[in-house]
């Protein structure tokens, strides 16, 4: 994010049926895709997010296409994060498998995770200093609030994954937050409860979440701290090299604006 | 569980370091041996259930040795239900993608899920009357409690998460919960909860659960209402066909006592 002077992630969520008709008749029309939207995203983008399901959708093919494009990023944009959006969380022994898929042998450098399990089940990704550890917290979907608001010790359940995930699962200084963009202001309470941990930020765009009020709630005393998410406005867009230079300065602009008014 | 007299599920989870070395230069060496499993054990076991993280961790090749495996289960053995061990939960969007590829392009008839996202987002599966949706409730972990422990209302998350899947979730009669066998006191909690639907049980074996305790606090009115999983202690013992029978049968036992004193 300071590198490139973005805050922009760009979700490589390919979905067969909308992408270009060129790209169809490839023998890995996924990947064929994905490496087109990196040659035009990549001077605006702080990180690139694919999303598992759209990949285990097309079975084994789909996941060798997953690996074309991670090789293909190490290789050709090595300095650019990847944060491999899959949600997991088994007890450990499974993890250990996890994490090895998605740390080991894919090389992604951060992965997201369900909190249910707890720490202790969480072990084989939180132990791993030189991975990101991004924790479900506050989601982005309309319903996310029916266990996420069960109050508790006077705080609903996402304020306590917040609080612990940034006072006790954070030893190695490895974890973030995902905090949808749908709801500014759970955003600024997080923000307030876990001053140093970078959110992950999904829900801006199709989902409905507005970038100006993502950036005045969530961003950090620095002005920093927030990685914003997009996938079908830039990917889908007829032009994803402009659409994603948009974002970035949009996103640029309002967080000056926000930093400027505090 | 009705037509073959057993109540256990036999978890396909290989290990490439653990399987026997004459399946270890197979083309698809976790495919060999999952086909020996089954063969081995299929007149004893009621469902089996692959969990995913160990075909990940192989990568593509492993995805496609998964798919090899549900594809010999569907044509030789089409009467015995399979259990997708994924622990997926994502939003709405993403979740279709999932249950395309588990339910759909390989065949499983059920798949775990993290409720954290809340019933919404689930819809995906949820609205599949042909398949099951096998919500963690009380998992099998030692940190389980972290957040399963949390009081809300006068009630642990568990119990409210409970309540939800047997009172509101399970409107196509497709629900079943998570509830590990380590914990048999919050397992007869949540039997009292939600009286008709069943629990898949993990945690029997290597994690240290007890089958006695389990069919003593998990049975429901009819005697019913179990599924225990069971991986490394049959998959990987000298003999997995008399493994499989004698746990059929060391639950069968516990079962009728269980019932008989009540």
């Amino acid at each position: 994010m300071e590198a490139v002077g973005s805050l922009l992630c760009v979700g490589l969520d390919p979905e067969l049926d909308r992408i270009p008709a060129r790209f169809k008749g490839e023998a890995s029309p996924l990947f064929a895709f994905n490496r087109w939207i990196i040659e035009q995203t990549h001077p605006y983008v702080a990180a690139y997010k694919p999303n598992m399901a759209f990949y285990e959708v097309r079975g084994a093919q789909g996941f060798k296409e997953l690996e074309l494009t991670m090789k293909y990023l190490r290789d050709e944009h090595p300095e650019i994060p990847t944060i491999c959006d899959a949600k997991r969380g088994d007890i450990g022994n499974s993890n250990r498998g996890y994490a090895a898929s998605i740390f080991d042998a894919m090389g992604f450098d951060a992965v997201t995770l369900h909190p249910y399990l707890g720490k202790e089940a969480l072990a084989p990704f939180l132990e791993r200093r030189d991975k990101a550890c991004i924790i479900l917290c506050r989601t982005s979907n309309p319903g996310a609030g029916e266990f996420q608001d069960l109050q508790s010790g006077g705080r609903p359940l996402w304020e306590t994954v917040a609080m612990r995930v940034s006072t006790e699962w954070n030893a190695a200084g490895n974890c973030m937050l995902v905090v949808g963009a749908t709801y500014p202001v759970e955003m600024r309470r997080i923000r307030a409860i876990a001053p140093a941990i970078p959110f992950l930020v999904p829900g801006v765009g199709a989902q409905g979440g507005d970038v100006a009020a993502v950036v005045t709630a969530g961003l950090d005393a620095q002005g920093k701290g927030l990685l914003i998410s997009s996938s079908r406005a830039i990917i889908f867009s007829n032009a994803p090299s402009a659409a994603a230079r948009d974002m970035r300065d949009g996103i640029n602009a309002a967080r000056k604006a926000a930093h400027a008014a505090r």
